[in-house]
């Protein structure tokens, strides 16, 4: 069964010491395929450094991983035993506020950009803004030319509002990689049933996270489950898929630049707060990518079918991006 | 017959003014394509907003120019009675000391590199420094590099002893866009025999100039042709082609930039000098791409054969994208 991760955000680039036994846990869970993060705030210069540490690195370790822009290339990585890595970006900084910028990154091999990550930006609003001014009208038009090159909006660090309006705007279906429903996990980086709606309408994807701080209660296999059920109920068992959030070498500087970039001195949480401020524990089921079998096994638990579990494991993804994608 | 231009180095950015009726020219002198000059000392940024607004002016002017990057794409271009744009540049300066960057700029486009322009740089030294430093270690890097990605290594303002180290360091053949034999036209900005022959064993290409700067006595029709003859007798028939280094829209703003970027604030005369500071005067029977048919003329007065003329006036640059880009 294929296995897909709509997002893992440890950075793996060349330089990152570790790197090597964290790939082989993802050959430890059959991980087929996952989507990065190279950029959070990083400009164009440093995302092009990042995309250039990402294939040294693929390069150095082509026995375990390869880099994937199509969901032909993701099987045919992941039936030759290796994990696929589809480049990806939590926050599309390296515009620069350029809207040509989007075809020349397209070009390098960025599939997907999240519009905003944890802060508002020229794009739109973010998910922890006191005010989600909606999508911009600079926003607006990087959403039509991601439809047009092939790269996918990613909703998922991004308000309600502004996510709204992109899923409006978008000719194309968009993802939410890792989030979970309000409802059931109420905390500001979920997302609330009208933006599920919006995205069920529109034919997108959303990746649930096993990210302690976002699941509320469902820390249980049969718990997360459940929640899955649940989504599956609202919007429908082709729109629904996994996307951890795991970050497997990142650490406490790591989480420092995820958390505050260069835009505060002042300490920042994330998803975390002044009460939890450390990086959050994992799920004891859940521990990291070589775990992923036990996501598999509540699936099948809770009495999904074949079917369902495959979609939801990977096949909605590659559906997904066969839809949105191209080489 | 296919006209191709080695160096037309006009700035025919989407938002530089009188563009489209220098356009028009290439069109009325029935240039079939041409290798542009996108940088002259920008990085990596301001490069990526150049293709940008290359791009946008090719779209807006879809009727008579269309980007390339194989001799296939420009014969199709030319064949559709447009003028196929080679993206090129006066100087790798965009790489800003990367070496994965040559990948991701022959990625987005660029198909021709100087590997210096008038200054020195962490590549090598310019054909007007006192002290030609060769290829350094880095270039040597970046040679091999350009070779793998299929971006042309350009020698035109390159030093001599950075040129020959350059061409012993490259597998593939490499150009000297626009250019004279040194022994004819005694200036700096032209090639010593040593370096002739060395293309020659390359089996690179010369495009041979018409800038007034760097012609010499060859001023007349004849002379330029007596030129390219002596060219032909020293490297051979395929190694000899045109490349006008032809600003149509510049002018004296765009000349400073040329001449000295931002490093130097003390004015620079590049191939003029103090007592030649101005944009050189055009040869009175070559004054832009509209009059290319006179340089076809001129070949033919000489003697040259049907053959000769189609190879120096296009094909030999076919032949030579053949053997060093891809799409």
């Amino acid at each position: 069964m294929l296995y897909f991760d709509g997002l893992n955000c440890s950075p793996f680039e060349w330089d990152v010491p570790d790197q090597r036994p964290a790939l082989l846990k993802l050959r430890e869970g059959g991980v087929g395929g996952f989507i990065s993060t190279l950029a959070w705030y990083e400009g164009a210069v440093e995302t092009m450094d990042k995309i250039v540490k990402w294939r040294w690195m693929a390069e150095d370790n082509s026995d375990l991983v390869a880099l994937a822009t199509t969901s032909d290339e993701i099987r045919e990585i992941a039936a030759s035993g290796r994990t696929a890595i589809v480049l990806g970006s939590q926050n599309i900084s390296f515009l620069e506020n350029r809207l040509g910028f989007v075809e020349l990154f397209a070009e390098m091999g960025m599939r997907v950009g999240q519009l905003t990550y944890n802060i508002q930006s020229d794009i739109g609003g973010s998910c922890y803004e006191p005010t989600d001014s909606g999508l911009s009208r600079f926003g607006r038009a990087v959403v039509a030319e991601m439809n047009r090159c092939g790269m996918v909006v990613d909703l998922s660090h991004v308000g309600d509002r502004t996510s709204r309006d992109a899923i409006d705007a978008s000719d194309a279906p968009v993802a939410i990689t890792h989030a979970n429903p309000y409802s059931l996990a109420p905390h500001a980086r979920n997302k609330p049933d009208e933006v599920l709606d919006a995205l069920k309408a529109n034919h997108g994807i959303l990746g649930l996270a096993t990210y302690r701080n976002i699941v509320g209660e469902h820390t249980t296999p049969a718990a997360w489950a459940d929640m899955v059920a649940w989504t599956v109920d609202r919007i429908g068992i082709d729109h629904v898929a996994v996307g951890t959030d795991f970050d497997q070498t990142g650490g406490e500087r790591a989480l420092t630049w995820m958390r505050q970039g260069r835009w505060a001195k002042e300490r920042q949480y994330g998803a975390g707060s002044s009460n939890n401020p450390a990086p959050a524990a994992k799920l004891d089921w859940i521990t990291g990518p070589q775990d992923f079998p036990h996501i598999e096994q509540a699936l099948r638990d809770h009495g999904f079918s074949d079917d369902e579990v495959a979609l939801i494991m990977g096949e909605n993804w590659m559906r997904f991006f066969d839809r949105t994608t191209r080489s």
